[in-house]
């Protein structure tokens, strides 16, 4: 049998519009679910997903539909099905029951709208969709240009919404924490199967469709482009060609996502041949210290880039341990020396998107008044608030053998005289080693979510027998 | 191991050109990929597939790439990768090497294009891309409105670039013969996979989950949303949620996709027990025996509409033998007694689109001079062209009961004297049963490329245990 994962209840999603009307005072909000994307034509589209801000008040995968948030009435507007819907859908969900299900005020025709709002189309904040044709229809709608994807660009009163959302999605409720829970379980099913599917000769695709189709399974789809592969060192990899041989190392980052769009991220290794090397072992140890010092420093408070550092300064030690590194830690962390081999953020927020509400740009993950630091590496990092309770962050420390960053000495010069090549050069059995868990910021501090997923290596390897 | 397929070969990509070419003349083509779809922000994109006019001609799946065919030249222009690409994807292809593999006369950097083009821009002929983002380029580009997904509304070049475009595509080569049976293959480890995966409880996810999975093994991908239902008659079924019952069937209508984008599309039925009753055997048998009628009437010179004729007269015949319709056949067929069991086209063309070509429309399926039937059913036939070698079309009837249609004066009431509804009510344990092929037009009939596929009821359940 399969987890199947109950849709949240309509008692959240209400309480959820309530408070964002309530933070909206008098400012109307529309608020769009967007159109499924043409794949080749126009009748052969991708899987449909509605945009997050949507399916955070709505919590239903509604193709094209709107909710208008008006001094505390909630209005949803949909396209009306066609009359030989039954035909070819079979029966359809009428008006009634969309607002049963879902707990609006009221259900409309979506040519409706321009009569509900009349003559206050200026006043009606709304955030920009992500694709173009529900941004046209937002600006024929509105009387204003909406362009597609321009979430980083807000002004005014869509502004105001943008700040109100964010207010709200920073602090997961219950019925959220509960979706992202149960995508946790499916990946870590999803995992296992990939981990059983590895061994010598095998080709990453093949261990990629255990772990898709682990998601398929429990009605559930991939929340971003699957990473599987033994080329860990290429961070945007998304090829699948590759055969796993023995002593490689395979990188697997993949999270389920639920039906309703609630994200997970989870990164492991595993090693091709059931068991590390030694210098395998040795460097997974790093990282493995990295995840659990920035792990341990999560608590309300904190700010996340103090995270982000606390990391590197784990990595920076461990390598000084293993002699890559020579010289004084403060004096290496200052100089940059772990951006060398860590060269990405130590995480970012996760909620309904993997990275939580990165259409709206930085307005999310930065705090007021924060922007994005100029060093290499450190200016990846895509959250840097203060820590508060509720707030799901990944951690996702990694150590990597980048052939474009180590022979160049724009990236390395600050570090040269510390590094001792030679020492690198008996771990070439390791290109890429990322370990990434999804954390919960709690009253006192810190919840692993994804604990239920091996991360010593010892468990890693009994996890890939059993 | 997997089957893993090769990349057309460049010599075959060359060949296709100038046979575009020589069909242009001196019309000047530009030929383009188009951009990632966001999913929910815009660095989350949906898995990029190319335009199938581009793969068609360069083969390759190069994102926001452009091919240029001017005279006999063709130049791909392709986004040079940024300075700091190999840091984040590896050793990635430089122009010579993208020139090498698909055997342009010249690779250039995008920005490049105006100065080959020129003044000449006003006479370059283009297709319409599906992504917004890719029409506004083509739009800027040439300085005339080039809107998305507007290819059945071509004049002028653009036209002339469409007809040679389809009189090519319309006539497989081998190459392309040799794409969409490694598709097939795929298609057919993944359907027994399903069966497999298949029993009393299973959940119609599950199945997907073991055809998706064996698409993603092999390097492919679903060509189209696979439908996997155990209610058949719902024709656009996009939900798999349902639980199998014994003595349910479960329709799947699932196809891989090769990774260079051509496509297969198969339909069988499967009993959730592994037996057919003798009812669900009886109509199962009916739309076989359409199945193998259609097929055997598939020649060069045949109309395709025709065909789908021929396998409507096969079911009405067999609904007549089992006492669901009476009265004399060629009556019953002219007043359309079998739109009221099989309400959709006997099939399409099928390449590198599952119905090839449809972004331009019916300028590829409907022959010059033809256009769509008015009568229910009939005007969802795809495909009115006289058959000719080298075509892959589909075949694919089937026996529905649509609660929608039934019940529905409009569509039965011309063969409600000739319906024995209580004889169709000894049959209520079949909702929907299809049954489709995928069949290649030979020089002197049909070949069926999907035949390694069981389709006897008999073979079925075999295939099913073992």
């Amino acid at each position: 049998m399969t987890l199947w994962t109950e849709p949240t209840p309509k008692a959240a999603l209400v309480a959820r519009r309530q408070r964002l009307s309530r933070a909206l005072a008098d400012v109307p909000a529309l608020i769009v679910a967007g159109r499924p994307r043409p794949r080749n034509y126009a009748a052969n589209t991708y899987p449909f997903r509605a945009e997050s801000h949507f399916l955070y008040l709505v919590g239903r995968q509604l193709d094209g539909a709107a909710l208008l948030l008006d001094r505390g009435r909630a209005t949803l507007f949909v396209e009306p099905p066609a009359s030989d819907a039954a035909l070819w859908h079979g029966e359809v969900p009428g008006f009634d029951a969309i607002r049963d299900d879902t707990g609006v005020d009221e259900v409309l025709p979506l040519d409706r709208l321009g009569d509900v709002v009349g003559a206050r189309w200026p006043e009606v904040a709304t955030l920009p969709a992500n694709d173009e044709p529900t941004a046209a229809w937002q600006s024929r709608s509105s009387g204003r240009e909406v362009r597609a994807r321009s979430g980083a660009e807000l002004t005014g009163q869509d502004a105001t919404l943008a700040d109100a959302m964010i207010a709200l999605r920073l602090s997961h409720d219950e019925a959220a924490l509960s979706q992202m829970r149960r995508a946790i379980e499916v990946t870590t099913l999803a995992h296992h199967a990939g981990a059983r599917a590895l061994g010598p000769g095998v080709r990453e695709a093949a261990v990629l469709a255990a772990i898709d189709a682990t998601f398929v399974a429990h009605g559930m789809a991939p929340a971003y482009g699957s990473i599987v592969s033994v080329h860990g060192e290429v961070l945007h990899n998304e090829a699948h060609h590759g055969v796993a041989r023995d002593g490689d190392l395979l990188l697997v980052d993949a999270g389920a996502e639920t039906a309703e769009g609630w994200a997970s991220d989870v990164t492991r290794v595993y090693p091709v041949s059931g068991r590390f090397s030694a210098t395998q072992r040795a460097l997974y140890d790093v990282v493995l210290a990295a995840n659990r010092a920035a792990i341990a420093k999560v608590a309300p408070g904190v700010r996340y880039r103090d995270v982000h550092v606390e990391a590197g300064r784990t990595i920076v030690r461990g390598l000084c341990d293993l002699g890559i590194l020579r010289g004084e830690i403060d004096g290496l962390v200052e100089r940059g020396a772990y951006t060398v081999f860590f060269p990405h953020g130590v995480g970012h927020l996760l909620g309904l998107d993997v990275h939580d509400m990165e259409d709206l740009g930085d307005r999310a993950g930065y705090a007021p008044g924060r922007a994005r630091a100029s060093r290499f590496g450190d200016a990846y990092l895509r959250l840097d608030r203060d820590l508060s309770p509720g707030m799901v962050v990944t951690i996702e420390p990694g150590f990597y053998q980048v052939p474009a960053i180590l022979r160049d000495p724009t990236y390395t010069a600050a570090i040269e005289r510390d590094l001792d090549r030679d020492a690198l050069a008996r771990f070439a059995d390791v290109r890429g080693i990322r370990l990434e868990d999804d954390v919960l910021v709690t009253a006192s501090g810190a919840e692993i979510m994804t604990r239920a997923i091996p991360i010593d290596a010892a468990a890693i390897e009994a996890w890939m027998r059993g």
